[in-house]
């Protein structure tokens, strides 16, 4: 468990979940930890962040137990941050996130970048949320049980 | 289109996703639009925010085209804040963040919200992403292609 949770006595799952990786600059971090960036200059780079919020939020996903440190694979002095089995978890949710805004946030035929399956070469299927028997649910069809 | 993205030049669709709804708030007040909650003072009593914050969430939710607002349904003088399709259609992501935080974020035996399919009254089945062809995908069985 995450060490300092803004929501650690709250029920919902949805907002444990925002609480770690609700804000743009943490979740576009595990994405570029996704495309195999590790290291910070790496990071920094491709997100034009500034160094002292890139080091924040990169701590917070240490302390998160997302993201863990490691020696650099080169056998250099540089530290390399990668995704634990708990941040690699995460894919459905930055694949759904990738999925809406292809959708809906980009204009006919404007370009993008694409997620394909190395092995076909192609676009994964659209993600839906289903019940257990395998019926894709709309929000409609389902409802939440809030704890009494 | 949003009026105002800041990665309106961005290529990659979950920096444009998250620019619109990678925020602790707007996250959660999605989250509760998919509860049923449509008025202000509901989701001020829901969330515990501060009312210029709400307000400006709301207003950025709706410029962004995922909420939209109507005359109350009881024909009051409040106004309710709806989901819009484009809305709708984050259901994904907020299942996808909600069974990250089930798995990760509770302690064993912990009781949590749960969501449930109405007609079956079971928790969902766990959302996967998957080639075209139905094959379960990790992440290292994908790559980004970026554009050129």
């Amino acid at each position: 468990m995450p060490s300092r949770n803004l929501s650690a006595d709250e029920p919902c799952p949805v907002a444990r979940s925002v609480d770690l990786v609700g804000d743009r600059w943490s979740m576009l971090i595990v994405r570029d930890a996704f495309d195999g960036i590790s290291r910070f200059s790496d990071f920094q780079r491709s997100l034009g962040m500034a160094r002292n919020i890139l080091s924040d939020r990169l701590r917070k996903l240490v302390d998160a137990g997302i993201l863990e440190t490691r020696a650099a694979s080169d056998g250099s002095a540089y530290q390399e941050y990668v995704l634990t089995a708990r941040g690699e978890s995460l894919f459905p949710v930055v694949v759904a996130l990738r999925q809406w805004g292809e959708r809906h946030l980009f204009a006919k035929g404007e370009a993008h970048s694409q997620l394909v399956d190395k092995r076909a070469g192609r676009p994964l299927a659209r993600m839906a949320p289903q019940a257990g028997d395998g019926r894709v649910l709309r929000a409609a069809d389902t409802e939440v049980r809030k704890l009494r």
